[in-house]
């Protein structure tokens, strides 16, 4: 493995960042051809946590947390440290005092595919953490790892200056190459499902709003009146 | 698998539900015999998230909801859906504009065997969801299911109009024909519970209140007053 | 199995304890060297749940809570009960009515390595629970266990008067005949992250304050420029 | 919940077993239209196990294994047992003991949605079982369940006379009465994969025997030489 | 966290050992009024692995290995390794080089909470091991732990000098101290089992043999001929 | 997501293949600092499964193995499928049909981030695969993935081209580029543990061939003649 610290990395225009961060996780996923999403295991430690920024990577041996320390050297305001470890592990590698530190230097969040403590000081400074576990579970400060180097995080390849987008439903990760039209996909995504949306409430079926009937019927879906009905004349139960 | 949507079905009264609706999930569970109750992962999206009502069941593929746009059609005023899967899957199957169109039809809430996305929204929206994961993970519709067939959801077989009792405890399901008993009996456990809750809260002992004592002795429950007195005498550790 | 009810046990200083609560699970698990944590299962039923005392140890059949309305007769005023069960279980052993029972006799909260139910009403009583799943799923009174045995309760050997400690980030586990030095180490480490917390504050990183520079690049940690940088000469990704 | 034994049901046809064995537990479920299958987690104890036979149904309660001495006789030759728990549990309800009493009375398997002991003789017997565990944590024999009623095994419903195919893939549940339209659709589906088998094993792909290749294109499957043409004028990584 | 190396403690006695050993893991575990079992996560690398002799126990950091290498020396010829972690890890803490090491040395087999690797040339060389998982991933020597501490494993308090016997079933603990009297209890449900045996062989039930009769019909067992019969005249499913 | 399939790419030489796949999963693991595995729950669906080759990388819907169809097309001789998921899955999305076809083509075996059916036909065939689940789950041919884009599989990013080395261990990738270089690294890696192997069958322990001793003396590890002397004199247990 690599142990070296990457000083410089692209990172996505502010703009494409504010319009991802308006339309969170599920409909920049979308907007992305449904790809880019970590695994749901990664959770929030706090319900209403979000944030959007690029990423600065981090590599870390399990327990061991010292390249986190590292890492936040290299944060930018807004940046957003995501952590992942080259084994599975629960430890509390992240904590309020790692989350001071962030937070003075004005970072955005943290990614975490390991354990996070502290959780009750770090929601009340609103320093958001999408995490795989709460522990408090101490680290050592024994191995190197690196930083800024491409890693897999939650089952998604992110490198340094890669989008951020993290709210309740998850993270997803926007290849920093794609973040401008992927805002735009996501923009205009988010104006279709508000148009949808007002035609939902009025109380139209997303089966007329879409004209899903025909397709429907064509596969062979059939309605019946009752239970007898459907199961009457063959063998299913 | 049969590719059929069943209109009718037989609901039960609203004098059942509402009984069963005030005694809650744990109290139903336990009037029933303890049976009926769903495995403990699926878990309310919000906390303080409570409905009952007549089940819509709904059996989908896993990644592919198009079988819940199907049911949606089926709810009447406060029915709950209840989507099974297949197969194993939590991806985001639910969200806020599929909220938004049962809502505007009166569905009193969804439980489903996969995952919920939008659950910020849903929230505010005020509509519940029971779910077996949180995931932005998008879906596809491509492949038929059914609606209203008898489904095996997180355990519990659910057919068409039994009575959905869900809340923070969890989900448990109430056969139609048996709604109206199992609310007396559930309403009759809460009266007793409600006597033994005022002689607890006195500081009465269950041991005592439920004379508990002389069975405990008869199956050889000793009392000692030290640890060493335990475990002299013999090999134990 | 041994079963026996102790009556006695020795329980930590009052001002143990009050210093143990002070400083949380993370810095008492610090300040035992790392060790006496549970498992990071042990989540509590609602957040902000925080309590610290004396355990009161209970073994349990799994589905089978008959030992816990033995155990409560033992509880003094801040007592912790600490249930360990003989199997992997997730059924709902506790509930609103036990904690009615241990809240009126002054017991301070329920660590259980089971389910627990009425999570919603032990939230407004303010009763706290840690436990490894919500579910209400009832129970047997059937078999016999034993009360203030040593147990190991999710990954942890746990004395009856062992001190408690458990609050957002988990539950940690202090010996009795530890809890003053444990209690001291940890006064120590919160002054010492007080401090830390101020320099981080103003913006200084731990890689400084903790002179961390010399021995990062002593095991070879380097700092480059760029990604094509880090990964020219050699064979790494 | 019903504590009784039903002494009698409707068993399949002997044709249809026999057929139905033959086929396996992937044609059978594929033959059914991809329903009846058991959770993967339900794994036989030895390689190379499989039974086919008429289900005699248990539900038991966690940790208890009382029922199953109950089914025992009830079943007849050939049967197989199929045991569901009211909560999930691990502990080892069956063993070489009543392996043997099976055995001695002709049944030829179980399949248990809990633990199994004594794999090591019960392979060496050849009494095939399939459980969720392996586990020689014993059981108590102290409340009751019942014998015969529909069950929720694994996350399907089995009623007593369906008939259980189980080998190394899983476990495949057929309802009774569709037992003889399943076995006819199996041994058809058997018959044409072996012609497919013969073309694939020539060197045939799949693409052309199934004319796939048209509505992959329809649906836009494009073929490149390079990653980098793949990647070329758009933003994808 | 003690960081030494314990060189002597009691070890149970050859006799004791012996009749463990040819007890195995379920009838052990049944002697000891079942309890003492690791969790059933712990598996044999290879079916038909067993395993009886003197704990040497060890904790070591999760993904550090190193503990094991000190602890070989403190193994006498027949000894077992048992090796707790002080956080869930499934790195591959033990491959073929620590087993050759501790074969040439006499032990007689490993129990460790984490991975093992070169499972083939493990079984090869007939070295035992049971684990929570197989891993190729290696580790590192950075911190210090101890060895013959008590330690908790997979559930169970260890001392060293406690007997392990592990089979197929799993691994069980027996204190030090209650070696022969377990030993005494096993041999003599060995006998009982035999007798069982026996007579289950040549059909009888084990309701009969047992005499559960009387107290099932006490408890409410009733029997009916059919489905229907059972669910007449109530409301149940 | 690109819905491509990349025809050409770069493998790597004949040389360094045949020397990983004399190294194994562990040497080469090793021999690359200690990553590139993947997660521990992929295992080989019989045990002695071994395959090393190039990777064919597939990206598959969950329960849709549409895409393994048009990717065995992409295989050369000797060439391992690696099939990663968008979502987590456990469906048999592959069998003993597509094996048969593959095995025609002279494809070395198949690596799936799902389930595997028919394993005792493929056992049979000689046909390793790697799954993380076995599973009769039949699947879909509804929608398009990719073929020899980049995939993340089990944790692990894969590119057309990169060695996989497969075993009882698990699975580990080699980037092509750095093939070479790990081979030789493998097989120096080889050479060193054979001497070692040597040492250790005579007896000598790690301690002293790779002289820990010092190293552990410095950072305190203490030998005590017993556990009351080791806990003498301070508070731990």
């Amino acid at each position: 493995m690599k142990t070296v610290v990457i000083r410089n990395f692209k990172r996505a225009s502010d703009e494409a960042i504010t319009t991802l961060r308006a339309a969170g996780t599920a409909t920049v996923h979308e907007a992305m051809g449904r790809i880019g999403l970590m695994k749901p295991y990664m959770r929030p430690i706090y319900q209403g946590a979000a944030a959007t920024g690029s990423a600065v990577t981090v590599l870390a041996q399990p327990g061991d947390n010292w390249m986190i320390h590292v890492g936040i050297e290299q944060c930018r305001p807004g940046d957003i440290m995501v952590v992942a470890v080259t084994a599975d592990n629960t430890d509390g590698m992240f904590g309020e005092l790692l989350g001071t530190s962030m937070q003075s230097r004005g970072a955005g969040g943290l990614v975490i595919d390991a354990g996070c403590r502290d959780v009750g000081p770090l929601k009340e400074m609103g320093f958001p953490v999408w995490s795989r576990a709460v522990s408090a579970k101490g680290t050592v400060k024994a191995t190197l790892g690196n930083v800024n180097m491409p890693v897999v995080c939650a089952g998604v390849t992110v490198y340094a200056g890669d989008v951020v987008v993290a709210d309740d439903d998850g993270v997803v990760i926007v290849p920093q190459a794609e973040a401008d039209a992927v805002a735009r996909a996501a923009q205009q995504r988010l104006e279709k499902e508000s148009r949808s949306r007002e035609r939902l409430k009025s109380g139209e079926l997303s089966l007329d709003i879409n004209s899903m009937r025909p397709q429907l019927e064509r596969l062979g879906l059939r309605y019946v009146d009752t239970l007898e009905e459907a199961v009457r004349n063959d063998a299913s139960r």
